[in-house]
């Protein structure tokens, strides 16, 4: 249906009002967003965006992400009017408990949405992990003249995006990989909250990307969906990823408050709604109204894109007719299923109590094994690929000539990493995972948090754990990360003992397909224990588990770790028992998934009876009172860590047996 | 003294050695960076460094700061040469327990060390800091021809330091502030721990600077002292921030492993480093070599010191006999002290439960009413002023015009604010506060980790503390934040319960001034609680105290919050009250500060023989077990939050003075 220019302002104010009526009914939210880039939104979901509103987990799709989350109207106005599965009333009940229709979006809880953003920056990188994992796709499958993936991924950015410094990783980043099908319309109204971006930002930002690699294309008119347009067409033909800068105006149409920091993120009033609707001819009521012709436009999307999904799926067909194998392997990666067998016969660490091995350096022989059975498994390092063991053999890293790579430098931006790897993984048919220090993890925090949030199953996997990494000093040394990872909602943290119970983690994180997993891994050698003679480390996915309950009789004493301090209480343990008592060791990897246990067997590993308990962990002791109870002692770090060599500094913050031991003996006394 | 060629290398050598003698003597640490670097430092020390090493507090001084920490060697040879109180026994103790040479440079440890550099990127952020309060006090007390405050802020950057966000946020600040007294040499070794740069940063660095309005000098030798000499000369003069590109060599002299990653972080072991020597024509013994001559030449900068500070001095002298009272307030601010009635006669708020005030206006006036006290106290908002309420009243903002502004347009930036905010609390003078959400100090964190590890006295004034945001939703909602910060050593996380609270927030946060403080304060309005007739709101500063028992006779129980849920406490010890019960409830702002108290204080806060507890708090209610014990019931979110108005979230979490009443009743049975 061709339409005229008319037609066309009509249907982008329709945007601009419901997401102007969505905020004003709420008495809550930001209409500036929706208003000043509806033009743009619209050039692209009617003319370029390839997407099936009535599947909206259509595999080949393009991706959308809008990076300014707070402009969640516009995206719901859209995904109603193109028929996703939004009824109109979910958009009246905008930012209401129970509504589909949150403050900003949330993935999982409505249809089309392709990511909880977060703040600002993070849906500009989690992009870049869509586009990733397109092109890494598309290189494994496509074949000559058959291409079964080919999308792109576009996102609406802002300025406050390109202020915070995840996108600056994120961009040197994409331009570095040349992800050409990369297109990010850029809503540069000039305008955020304290007023002007001239206040605070002032970078020459086509040069700046330029400076990165990117393509980027610069239009007069924000408004001007003739340019928008061809600008898409030219990005999608440039083999870099592009920027289209759209100057805009922030609350376009609202009389008074367009263009100024005012537009932003308040209700604009009634009187200016009013106001804006009767300037634009308007029907003042009923809110939220679409014209019936509108509405009948928007929804051609359904047609379209049940025909593009048509196509893909005859494409897919004759694909799968070629290269069944390929084909097979395909779905069942975009479905998220593994082969029966993928954790069948691994391999076990033998036994060694004396040299040990450090729990890093058997997580790089674990995520090999798996790796060779799950060939979804990608990912790297923000720069430590050596030093965390995260390098697949035997595959490239992924570049921009080698895009079939399992491998990625990330470069030293672990932010970046994290979103990337969150938008892998939504994008699917991948496994993404990042690795760093646990100390970085600092940068990479809400990435994990939005992983957390949207149920994304993340792998993070974080090595030098603890003061356990030595002379690097207190700088590098995590001592409150484990507990405020711990406090993190739907993450599970987990901090294997030794060698065999990282086989278990890694099998526990790749399960675990609604939620993400981070691992704290040891950067020095940590005894193997032989599970001949002490609980299996299959124990680690429910969190806890009895490892050995050491001496004659039933326990007095049960004694707590994790990591690399379940050896510590190991041999006080044994040393204890040797002198005559009877005492329980518990391996504790992972608090979360214990909590996901029976109460019956919770009172298993923590008979409720045997209230006698030491906790020998070399962190913050924060939280361990609600296993210890209060006959207990908890042996941690009183504080930040020092440089030295490792062995020093356990023996110096007294995380050792001999401490172990002097404090069960106060309680057994 | 002029010196030859010859004596040039050799005193670079004799740094370059020194270095490389600590890692090797250490078994651990990095060499690439301090051989590799050698050349810019010598240059930069020698010829431009404005420093006194017999009194590293003077505070004329120019700073400096290596960003990448890890180079910790190079810092510590030049400490050492120059004549600071760092004597060589320290470096031959490098990253040994109890020395002054940790793995990583810490402020407060190692004199002449101007800051814990943290993480990669940071110390880029940090500096920016220290430039910005050189440029403030040089606005406020500079006169006509009577310059006190005249230095420049130097630093160190590397290609990893380049790549993470921090130094892209800290870098259009920068330019867009034109700080033009900050002059950042890049040790461009083009290596990083995966390898060739080229694996993962194909920036044009110095165009992506020119983008954010830097003055960049690209030299074709980072070796080559005169032409780096030459370059700090023209930085100076430019009135833009400065990027020196240097390329350089890592592990520049060591043979085989000079120029590749190997050569960047690990011992190159006792044959390769002798080799090195014998390459240089040094002697292979003893280690830890310096030529009489050459520390002789280093030495001359205790001389230049000296001479420096005393025209510093004479100058000082000129200057306060001209302005007596601009000359007392520069020394009052600069030794850190207050005028004795600073927290004089503060006002208070008046009762008022009904409406109510939320902690976020109420900390704005009382933010206020200390910068009319204290002058030195400068800030503001990550691009959230309005929201966070952190306007000084009657002062411009900070702009490159107006550098006598006290108002910060940070920018969308809340890490690099963080950092700058701890780089201007380092440099002195100034009391530095950031502000932004909650939520959002997950980007910031590190920063406020530096800031913790550092002592530094940084002022964290962050709002929207709590669900009770309301319709932003859960990615704006912090649950896990109030005990993920209060897992971090040092830092005081406090949580006012009211108005009044507020103002002894703000003077507990400006007297503690070795620590770092984190406010969390509430969007919504809390009763401000009648004084008269519950406890001095100056039981804040003691981490937590008794507000008031509710009943006749002894308390049976107490109930226990921290911010917004006091109000809901009291309401539920109202009612209790009311059905005959007696009740007691503390406001429980700040846990740190409670430790910091007797066992005294605190058995009379919490008397161990009242054992039925009630803790409410909308948050992770991790680690509350350690007061409330165990016979009690915990208030707390479960999770993540959701989108709808904050009455509504209350009530539907259970965070109510009913659950509390059910819960305490639950108890009293």
């Amino acid at each position: 249906m061709s339409i005229n220019q008319d037609f066309q302002e009509k249907a982008i104010n329709t945007i601009r009002f419901l997401s102007v009526d969505g905020v004003q009914t709420a008495n809550s939210g930001h209409p500036g967003l929706p208003m000043g880039a509806a033009a743009l939104a619209f050039a692209l979901f009617t003319r370029h965006l390839k997407h099936n509103p009535a599947n909206p987990q259509w595999v080949d799709r393009d991706r959308f992400v809008l990076s300014g989350g707070h402009g969640s109207m516009l995206l719901y106005s859209l995904l109603h009017l193109t028929g996703y599965d939004l009824p109109l009333e979910e958009l009246k009940n905008f930012r209401q408990w129970g509504s589909k229709t949150p403050g900003h979006p949330e993935y999982g809880l409505t249809p089309g949405i392709e990511t909880t953003t977060g703040p600002l920056g993070q849906g500009f990188a989690t992009a870049v992990g869509m586009a990733i994992a397109e092109a890494h796709l598309a290189a494994v499958f496509n074949q000559k003249n058959q291409k079964i993936v080919d999308h792109y991924t576009y996102a609406i950015v802002t300025d406050g995006d390109l202020m915070e410094g995840i996108s600056g990783e994120a961009a040197s980043l994409a331009g570095h990989l040349k992800l050409g099908k990369l297109i990010y319309l850029y809503d540069s109204n000039k305008i955020s909250i304290e007023g002007s971006t001239d206040l605070a930002f002032t970078d020459n930002t086509q040069m700046r990307f330029e400076a990165y690699g990117w393509h980027v294309i610069k239009l007069a008119d924000g408004n001007d969906v003739e340019a928008i347009d061809a600008a898409i067409q030219t990005a999608k033909a440039d083999d870099r990823p592009s920027l289209i800068i759209c100057p805009t105006i922030i609350g376009y149409g609202l009389p008074t408050l367009a263009g100024s920091k005012e537009a932003h993120g308040a209700p604009p009033g009634k009187a200016e709604r009013d106001a804006a609707k009767q300037a634009a001819n308007w029907p003042l009521e009923p809110h939220f109204y679409i014209p019936e012709d509108v509405l009948a436009f928007y929804r051609q999307a359904l047609d379209k894109g049940a025909k593009a999904e048509r196509e893909w799926s005859d494409k897919f067909a004759a694909y799968a007719a070629n290269y069944p194998d390929l084909a097979g392997e395909f779905s069942r990666r975009m479905q998220g299923q593994f082969p029966s067998d993928w954790d069948a016969d691994l391999p076990a660490f033998p036994t060694d109590m004396a040299k040990g091995v450090a729990t890093r350096n058997a997580s790089g022989k674990v995520l090999n094994e798996f790796a060779n059975r799950l060939p979804e498994v990608i990912g790297g390092s923000a720069d430590l690929t050596g030093s965390t063991k995260t390098w697949i053999d035997g595959s490239p890293a992924f570049q921009a000539d080698s895009p079939e790579g399992r491998n990625f430098h990330w470069g030293v931006r672990e932010f970046a990493m994290s979103a990337a790897v969150n938008g892998m993984n939504l994008h699917g048919g991948v496994i993404g995972y990042g690795a760093s220090f646990v100390v970085f993890s600092d940068y990479a925090r809400s990435a994990i948090r939005t992983a957390a949030l949207a149920h994304i199953p993340s792998i993070f996997v974080f090595t030098h754990d603890s003061i356990g990494l030595g002379e690097d000093g207190p700088t590098h040394q995590p001592v409150e990360h484990l507990p405020a990872l711990r406090a993190m909602p739907n993450l599970y943290v987990v901090r294997p003992a030794d060698a065999n119970e990282v086989t278990e983690a890694w099998k526990f994180a790749l399960r675990n397909r609604h939620k993400p997993t981070f691992f704290l891994l040891s950067r020095q050698n940590l005894p193997v224990f032989d599970r001949s003679v002490c609980g299996s480390a299959e124990g680690l996915s429910r969190g806890a588990y009895v490892l050995k309950d050491f001496g004659e009789s039933e326990p007095s004493l049960i004694l707590m770790a994790s990591g690399s301090e379940v050896g510590i209480a190991w041999e006080a343990a044994e040393q204890l028992a040797a002198e005559g008592h009877s005492v329980r060791v518990v391996s504790f990897p992972c608090w979360k998934a214990f909590e996901d246990q029976s109460q019956d067997y919770k009172n298993q590993v923590l008979p409720p009876h045997i209230t006698k308990r030491v906790v020998v962990e070399a962190a913050i002791p924060m939280g361990w009172e609600r296993y210890a109870g209060e006959e207990s002692r908890i042996i941690a770090m009183p504080g930040f860590g020092a440089s030295a060599p490792f062995e020093v500094l356990y023996e110096q913050f007294g995380i050792s047996a001999d401490n172990v031991i002097a404090k069960a003996k106060e309680l057994l006394q």
